[in-house]
């Protein structure tokens, strides 16, 4: 497996991180994972533009324009010979002395990595975790850092219970999203997802589908899930049905997956 | 400077970390800041604790016992012929494949590393941070893990008013703790710090403190703090006083001060 890594493509062996990096000692930074088909980067101007946003958040400089970025992704699709897969693009501040202030001027490393394989595709069951709550009232929630530990956690706990996924509610019990997944609920004929505001990260394939008036934004409580019609998960790589929920079978829509895939499939390769 | 890795002394030229660590990746683990002075590591046995605490939170193995650490921390200092300064001892869950979910077997990352010289301890001016709030709702709070952006972002805001530290509040606008210290608050001629669950970080020298009578746990909101006697920050580093919040002088209290410092130094040594 070859990355990109320093400005360049190496073998993963030739590859590693700086101990000093505050990626790896603070988790600060960001990260995208982009689904690779027949070979080519999908939805690859949303992805450069939510790390762009993420990284004005954290006010981490990103070293190369969209146009490079775009071709380093390009060249690490090609150096491994991707057709069918993943790409992950990692953005940190960079190495710096100790203490929680970065400093002022910065170096920021940038990595891509590959992946072989698609993601499960399968139903799956999920369970809500009891364990934590997403902070809504942190900006990280509407950003995709490196601090993953909360969705760790509730993935921890649904694995404890034999299930494939965990839902994290806000801090005020709101629902919010899955531990790598938006949520789709059918409710009343129509796909809803929780609002950004109540914690939910701004994914691509969730942007997609509300621009495309498939799903709107809602306010969404645990009961709205246990009464749905439908529920499905969705983020880069794909979209699931949900199986189960707490233990309780969750109605099947096999139709209103198809769709959902149809149209994220059909625009997945337009530039934006 | 020599680190600890990988089981051994490096120099830390040869040493770095792969490029699927989950530390770097997921943030997936947790660190301790030691103070050493007269090149022995303070609070040992409670650094020590808190570790194996937070390790047993986020599920990751400890790969040695609390004796064969304390002795990779000694060789860290004596490498570096360390005598005032401070030891950090990441932990990480190790490398693994793409995933939120941790594999079942991990070969958790361990390092040391050490730097000379001790912290800030003149007076300090802070802001309470609106950008953020610290999640008491979360595990991750009562433990020292990986996830540090609220902080940076909390002490970023801080920087652009020209302030040294930031206070968090939690999710229902109590007081949490600062950046990287817990708060000591001056009232009614007593000391009190923010609680556990209200988001304090569970600080080595806060416990101590609280141990010895000094200091005792009080849900505190932000009017506590205006109208405190004076305010101290501390963490395993050291104590310093508050000059300014949010641009209003605080009342010094030398004695106070000179106080907390003798306690927390002649403590700082006893095992436990």
């Amino acid at each position: 497996v070859k990355l990109w890594i320093d400005g360049g493509i190496r073998p993963d062996r030739q590859a590693s991180i700086s101990t000093q990096d505050r990626g790896l000692l603070l988790g600060d930074g960001l990260f995208e994972t982009i689904r690779v088909a027949a070979g080519a980067a999908a939805h690859l101007a949303r992805h450069l533009a939510r790390l762009r946003m993420g990284a004005g958040v954290l006010g981490i400089p990103v070293p190369m324009d969209q146009a490079a970025l775009g071709d380093a992704l390009g060249r690490v699709i090609a150096a491994n010979a991707l057709s069918e897969g993943s790409l992950r693009l990692t953005l940190t501040r960079g190495s710096a002395a100790r203490g929680v202030l970065p400093p002022e001027v910065v170096t920021p490393t940038l990595m891509i990595t590959a992946s072989h394989g698609g993601a499960a595709s399968g139903g799956a069951t999920v369970v809500t975790a009891s364990i934590t709550r997403r902070n809504e009232q942190s900006p990280l929630s509407r950003i995709k850092s490196l601090n993953y530990l909360d969705s760790i956690l509730a993935r921890r706990e649904a694995a404890s219970h034999g299930a494939d996924e965990a839902i994290l509610l806000n801090t005020h019990g709101a629902v919010a999203e899955a531990s790598c997944a938006n949520l789709l609920v059918l409710a009343d004929g129509g796909l809803v997802t929780p609002r950004i505001e109540d914690g939910a990260l701004g994914g691509v394939v969730r942007a997609c589908l509300i621009e495309q008036g498939a799903v709107r934004e809602r306010h969404l409580l645990p009961d709205d899930l246990r009464e749905a019609e439908a529920l499905f998960l969705c983020n880069s790589l794909g979209v699931r049905a949900v199986l189960r929920l707490d233990g309780r079978p969750v109605p099947s829509r096999p139709d209103c997956l198809g769709r959902l895939r149809r149209m994220i499939n059909a625009t997945g390769h337009r530039p934006g």
